[in-house]
Order: structure tokens, then sequence, then C-alpha cells
């Protein structure tokens, strides 16, 4: 049993300006009775327009963006922020994101999430790549940063709540990445949690909307700063190879995996990974955790759906955007044309239907973190990691 | 005698959120008691702040966008759907369309209109071109698909109806299509139509505001998908000459003028055409009739003011947009540059009006559709028509 | 003693969807009961969602518009108009302006102000530079033409009124120009009058917010048509060194201090200057003053924080924008590339703030012309003008 509120559909000309509920609301007992779920459209500066959806189970709180499609904002879990600071005051709206600018780097005036989407048409660094136009014929265009994902709002937004166990608390969204002669790719995303709980799933299924051959690329931006990132921060994860992705990354691949304090004039450095997971389930997990091993966040996902790993080291000065980012994906943020080359871009066929999810777990414990350690010991114990001290020609741009 | 309402007037501070006025309301009888005018501002997705004015004669719905250059975004007339299933759910606000992106091809990401205007100051292919910079010297611009006029909000909207027979109901807009230092055509659309008809008049002033001469490019993309598009439709039309675009389009010269069904894959075929006209009136008529010739909509307009005709092909998959477009322009829709050389694009000089009109007609039986089918053989016995079975030079680029 | 309004604070969820104080309401007297601060947002055409303030000190009327970067849209005092006709009719949403398109001249979709800042990254022409990039290298971009300022929403906006002598009244914006691995500029801008004055001062400080070293080029486009300028109207300014832009602004150099009527065709002339200042003060004043004499608009500012000025002809015919611009600023506005060459782009270290202020000053009176024009000579008394009569090496590009 569930109750189920349309916030938003274009198609019907449903749109709720403002929206609250809250589980005293739905005569919810125990846990349940604290939760609430809350829409506003934020006003003023480059927020102007932006829809927010805050979700709080009583103990996680989760800010997300339908404008900017379906990524979440903020989260924040007894007290623990998850996010980080970027030079960014976001949510912006994407109607002050000019994706082409700056070489194709206009994705960057938008982003501060928490996790955003990076795809679905193509993500990573831009480039030049080769369509075909209107008329059939092979054109080069220019393929910007990260895709458009993240700079569409949903045009389909619902609040679930059970009404009785485990009273899933859950956020819809449709988000459609298209154009006439071009990709057309529809996201449907469910955003879910439960009263109290530590975590929030992402599941997303991806549609290739087309009675033609589409490709996708898809990776999930899960970005942390203070207080999970900090000078001795660890990245902890099952390895089955990694490698730095340049030269500038290879300067410091002897600590790969722990971070400094804030560095004014810090250059980002990335590592490309492949993870080992469960045999059976396929699931793997990543987690970041602070100095102290009491304070941490947890990734998991099935590595037949989201294959490539990406840490994303950028521990610049504080008022620069101090942080990391984990990052499942489809593949490696490379541009798109080489990862084709590496076959590592999906083909869907007419209608067909991609699926992933991740879920991000807070750990607020030493005894928490501790144990998804062991876990990661134990996933590690079926090979010894590979890693590569310089770049690879499979995983990066020689 | 009538009744007018001023809906949007930027420089007077007029602005009417919502609207509606019915012939009931205003006393009439007859077929003008059932007329309504309404205006609703749309909410979510892409739609976001899209401004919808709805015409509704007591047959025919009109669906009018000020948002996006006073276009029509769909229409229905006793029931018969007029427009098609873009792959882009619309109307698109302007903001999230970016002109330049993806080669010049931006203007994609906000097109499914039945009627939109390209234009103003230059439509068709992108492509560079020379104009003069600020300092008056020639400096190469990319000039992007289809102009700037459908992606620009009109900031004058009035609505008026005759309180007498014809009982005229008439949507009046402004759209300022300018820029310093660059070109500034002011369009005044009139949008009209009466109780109980199977037709709207759209009937255009373009001025060239400029104390200097000005260019123009005009052409009004007429989209029909299902149901008067199908299998056997049929384009009817009295064809001085008709010349096919290019290669593409020469393999389907035998067939011009019919049409597929839904073909996954199909590439689109672009056919040229001048058409013959009445020798007094100067008006013309081409005809989209679906498969047993009892469904139809002609298109009539003076060919002194568009005199050239573009047909569109584009028999794709449902989901990629299952449309044909029945163009008639200034201009064909090559790049600028090709059609400046072959002397086809306006000059207006300082405060110029260029005017413009089309009718579109909805025939519902097969009687109204044969009569058309007539009128189009009356014209044709003028001379036979020219059909080239390849792509000309003074039509195409080589 | 002074009270505060906020009317927009983005970080403390804050916003006034419209406002009014008076004077009056205050329980002032005097002059300064007229007084009045409005707020409300515009809608309809390329206006919808601009937020405008009306500063009406009871003789000068200032439009001032946080969408736009805290620009002074139009100014009027005791009836005369301060401002030109734009073929623009905005003001205009930054969601309606593509910067990079038109080879960069994109900002032309927007500019129709009295007084709009460039900057602050970069200013003047468009043109490419090299920057480094995410990962440290150089890497050249499009810097298009007098950057993002006045096209980024304010995030901070308040109001206040001292209520007590001098009754200053004061809008506060604060505009973030900011991405992420890129430039970070945080405009902090004063602007203020007193009741009864002639006057606005706009005071403003940028602070590089980066952890990192900066880049600044701030320059006051204050532009003014009908009826300052006029057939006959004077540039009035304490002349250093004078220089034509180019080879147009050589062939008017005998005449670059006076001004034509409209002229259907003028390509505009643009002149480099230094200026004299008070030796202890360091303020120097230039003043736009009609050709009777009776009428003038005289700026002043700190030639140690705004040491170039710009003088912008452009007496085109009315429809064109027949308009003169006089620019304060830290640089001219060649390409930054030229500027960075010649010196002239400031370098802020981490956490840096740079502070600029000018007061513009109407003067209604034959009296009052010529005492600025006493000024003036006092000044010029200082050293006889270089004029150079073509252009030179130092200020622009061979």
């Amino acid at each position: 049993m569930a109750r189920e509120w349309i916030l938003t559909d274009t198609t019907k000309g449903i749109w709720q300006d403002s929206f609250e509920v809250t589980g005293r609301d739905l005569g919810l007992s125990g846990p349940a009775e604290k939760i609430a779920v809350r829409k506003r459209t934020l006003q003023g500066g480059v927020q102007q327009g932006v829809d927010l959806i805050e979700v709080d189970n009583g103990a996680l709180k989760l800010l997300i963006v339908p404008t900017r499609g379906m990524g979440l904002w903020r989260g924040e879990y007894k007290g623990i922020r998850l996010g980080w600071d970027s030079p960014v005051r976001g949510p912006v709206h994407p109607s002050f994101v000019n994706l082409p600018e700056r070489g194709g780097l206009g994705w960057l005036y938008g982003f501060d999430e928490w996790m955003c989407r990076c795809g679905l048409d193509s993500n990573g660094a831009p480039g030049t790549d080769v369509v075909l136009d209107n008329n059939g014929n092979p054109t080069e265009v220019q393929v910007t940063l990260h895709g458009r994902i993240a700079n569409i709002p949903a045009h389909y937004v619902a609040v679930s709540i059970q009404t009785e166990p485990p009273y899933a608390i859950e956020v819809e969204g449709h988000v459609d990445e298209t154009m006439m002669f071009g990709p057309h790719l529809e996201l449907r995303s469910r955003i879910r949690t439960a009263p109290g709980a530590n975590y929030v799933d992402i599941e997303d299924r991806i549609t290739n909307c087309r009675a033609v051959e589409g490709e996708l690329e898809l990776l999930y931006h899960c970005n942390f700063g203070t207080p999970l990132l900090e000078a001795g921060a660890h990245l902890v994860a099952p390895i089955k190879e990694m490698a730095p992705r340049d030269a500038r990354a290879t300067e410091g691949v002897d600590h790969f995996n722990t971070y400094l304090a804030p560095t004014p004039g810090y250059i980002e450095q990335v590592y490309w990974y492949e993870l080992l997971a469960d045999p059976k389930t396929h699931l793997t997990v990543a987690m970041l955790r602070n100095a102290a091993g009491d304070l941490g966040c947890a990734i998991r996902w099935d590595i037949r759906r989201l294959p490539y790993f990406t840490q994303w080291k950028n521990t610049a000065g504080q008022e620069d955007g101090y942080v990391t980012g984990l990052e499942p994906g489809t593949n490696l943020p490379n541009t798109r044309k080489f990862e084709r080359e590496r076959g590592r871009v999906i083909k869907l066929s007419p209608g067909q239907t991609y699926t992933a999810a991740i879920r991000m777990e807070v750990l607020d414990s030493t005894q928490a973190v501790r144990s998804v350690e062991t876990e990661i010991e134990r996933l590690q114990s079926q090979q010894a990691p590979v890693l590569h001290r310089a770049p690879v020609a499979k995983y990066s741009p020689v």
C-alpha cells in the first residue's frame, strides 16, 4: 500500500507549486512518523526557478533537483554534511548554463551537486565526434563536458510513500534528453529511502526512444568535501586494476588512495579503475572514509551495469572546491570518441532500456566503517590488485 | 465593431497571467456563441514559462505560442489532429534552446510545432556568412539553422473578437528580432479565424526597423504527421518547376509526391519547387491529402510574396518524427550565403515592410479534397510541370 | 541610523516578490518625504523575469537591474532622460542572451543600459585567450565581448535608507561571477543617492574569491542618447593623452570631442584616453554636455582605480542606437590578450579586493555645466594634452 502524489506531469498539465507531506499527516507512527517530503521553488540569483524536493527520512535528508535532471544537490545524515562547497552556489538553473562555452566546459558553470549524472548521450571530456546529420551524412560536432542530462528539467515528478513497512519513501522523475534528428534517451529515475535509513537508493532506467540504434554513456558523479574528505581520508575499494589518467596523476600514484588537506593550487589527479565484485551478486562497493575511520560513505553497485570507476581527486583550496568524486560509470570519462574506440560506449537498440543503480550509505561510527572495510578486504581477497604506475593505453589516450 | 484585450505589452507594463473570453461572455449567438480564447502559462520540464493561447472557433482549435515567435503549436479540426509527434515534447521555452549547439543545429532542440516561422534575418541550413561588424568590417559569423524568430517571445500580444459578422477572432503578436549592431526585424503577426471556419489565416508584416538596409528570409514550416500523413498520402500542387535537393532526394524522385508509412532509418528527402498561381490573384495552393483522399490540408498564398516552396519528406519511424513539411518561403532553405548568390534574399530599405500571408484550410471530406484537386488541376493547365530528375544549380549547391 | 530591507538572499532563502517603501512611510519630512524605493518583476517578451528596482530621490529616478549584474537600466532627473534608445528593448533577461553567438558578440543581444559593467574576468573585444584548464594545462578559449557580469543575476539584494541626514538611499547587490575551475570574482556594489540629489554614487568592491591568483578587467559603460547627445554636443575632459583606436577613428580625429546628429550608416569611432586628475585627491571628471551647454552629465572617479577612459562615438541613425559611451576602466576594451601584453590587466591575489567607484552627476543649467568646465580647465592647466592623430602601439593593436 502506498500513497502517491504527482507534482509535475507536463503531458497532463499537472503542476504543484509547493508540496508537503509528513508521516504524521499520513497517520504513521514510530520512525515513519518523522518522515517528510517537501517541494519548493528557489528564487533569486542563478537559482531562480529551480525546484527542490526535500526528502527527510528522520535521519537522512536529501535535496533532489528535478530541474537539474534529478540530481541530488546535498544530503545530511544526523548532522553530517553530504556534498561539498563548490565555488558555484547553486543549484543553478539550466538557463544560466551554456554548455558549449569555454571550449565545451560550460557545464562547470552549474556544477555543485553531491551527486549528478553525466550523460546520457555522452559524458566525459569535451571533444569533437562524428555523428550522422539529418541527411544521414557523417558530420563532426562538438561534444561538451559531461553531456546534457544534468541541465534538463524533469517533465514528470511524483512522490510516493508506502503506508506499511518498510514505508519506502520514493521520488520518481522522468527526464527527456532529446532533439529532432538526434539522440532521444529518456531517464526514469527512482530515488528511494526508508524511515531512519542511512542510505539512499538511486535506480535508473534509460530507454532509447528512437526507432534506430542509439548510444549511451552514464556516470554517477558522487562528490564529497568535508567532513568526509580531509587530510588523511582514504578511498577504500576492491581493486582489480587501477591506472593513473595522465602524467599529473602519475605524480601522485604512490598515494592514490589517500587525500591531502586543502592545497591551494593543487591540480586534479584522476585514477581509472575496474573493481572486483561479489561473484554471485556482482555487487561491488567503494568507500570514502575520514582519517580517523569513524565517518564514511559507501557506494554500492552492480559492476555488470557500471563496470568502470573513476576517482577524481581535487584537494584544491577550500575556496576552489575541495572535493573528491567517486564515479561509477558505464565508461571512463574520456572523450566519447576515445571510449567508443575502446568499446566502452553502450549501444541501445530501438526501444531498449538500460538499468543502473547505486546505493549511497552513510557510515557514522568506527564499527560501521570497519565493517565495510572488512567487506572490501573479502572482495579483494579474490586477487591482488593490478596497480599501474603510469597511464595505460586501454584507459587513457596516449 | 470588435472587442480587444491586450495580454502583453512590455512597453506599457501590461501582462495578463491568464485570460479567458467566450462567445457566450460576449453575448454572441449562433456559431459565435461557442467560440473561446484562453491563455495559460505552462509549467514543468522544458515547457516551464511558455505561454499558450488557445483559440477555439467552435470547429477548429489553434494553440498559439507567443513565447516561440507566434508559432502554432498544434491544431485540431473536428477531432482531426493538425501537427505531428516530434521526439521533442514542447512547446519548448527558448531558454532551453541553444541555437549554435551541435554545429548550428541547436534549433532542433525546440522543434515540434505544427507551423513555425524560419527566419527572419536568415533561415535554412547552418553555415558561415559574412556580415558587417560594429566597425563596418566584413566578418565571418556562424549562421544557425532556421534563424532566431521561433525562439523569441512576443513583446506584444492582443486578442480581438468582432461582435458582428463575420465575428473574426484574431490574435496579434509582435516579435522583435534585434540586437545592437545587427539585424532589427519586427514581425507583426495576425492569426485569424472565424466561428466554425475550417481555416486559419496568418498575416505577417515584417519591418526593417534599421536606418540602414536589411535582409530578410522568411519561410513557413508547416508540418503534418498522422492522420493526414500516412502511407499513400499525396502532395498535390500546381508545379511550374521541381527539382530534388540532393542525391538522397534524387533516389526518390519517381515518387516525390507520395509518402511512405513510418520507416525507421528513413533519411529525409527534400524537393524544391516553384509553383503556378492564378494569373490575376497570384494565389497558389498546395495540399497534403491522405491516401483515401477524404482528408487533407490546403495551404494558400500569394506567390509574389512567397515565390519558393519546399517539400520536406521525413517519413522516419513514428518515434523519430514521422512528418512532412510544406514550406512556402521567400527563398529555399539553403544557407543564406548560397541563397544570396542566387538572388533569393530579400533586401529591405530602412523602415520598409514586407508582407506575407498563408491560409491553412482543413478538408474533411472526399468532396472538399476533390474540389481543391480540381482547383490545382486548373492552375496546372497553364503549363506542363518541369520535373527535374536531379539537382539543378539554380536551386542547390552542386 | 538606517532602516534596511533584504529583498534577495539566496543563501538564506529570502526573496521579496515586490517591495515598496517611501519617505512618508518612514515618517521622514522635507525632501526625504518624497523618496521611494520600489521593486517589481517584469513580464513578457525578453524582459520576462527581470527584477527592476526603482529608486526615486525626489528629483532623480534610477532603475537598477539586479538580474543584469546590478546595472542601471535608465535614469531620469527632473524630466531629463538618462540613457539611450537601443534597438534592443530591454532590460533583457540573461536567459535570452547567448554570449558566444555571432563570433562572441552575443552580449549585444542584451545591451540597452544607461550604465552596465563590462568584466569582471575580462571585458573588451572578443578573441581567443589562453587560460589554464582543470588539468593545469594552457588551453585556448574564446573570450566573449565585454564578459559575463552584465548577464549574471544578483544573489543578494538589500535596500537601506538612513533615517537621519543625509538620508542616504542605497541599494546593495552581490553578484558572483564564478565557475568550477575558473575565475571566481564577487562584485559587491552599493548604488547610493540622497533626497533631491543630482547624482548617483556607484561603489564597487570586487573580490578574488579563489585560493589562487586571479585577473580582473572592469569598465563602466555609461551610455547617453538624446537629449544630452545631439549635434554639437561635446565631450569635455582633462586630457593627458588621447589616441584614436583605429583607422576609422583617425578619420574623425579633428572632431573627436564633438558629436554629429543621428547619421544613418555612421560607423562607430572610438578614442582612447588617459586623463589628468587632481594631484591630491586623484579624482578626475569627464562630462558630456549638449550643444547649448545647459545640460550635461559629469562622471567622476579616482584615476588610480580606473586609469583608462574610452569614448565610444556611435552617432548612427536614431533607430540603430544613437549613443555615446563614456567608459572609465581599469583597461582599454581591446582583447584581454592584448591588454595583458600591455600590462593593463589587474592581478588579484587570493582573497584580494579591488575597489572602484564612479559618480554620475546631472547638470541642468548653464551655470552647472560651466562650473564643471571650469573645473576641467583647472585640471587641464597641469599640462597640454597629448593628442595623437593616429593609433599608437601602446593603446591599439597595430
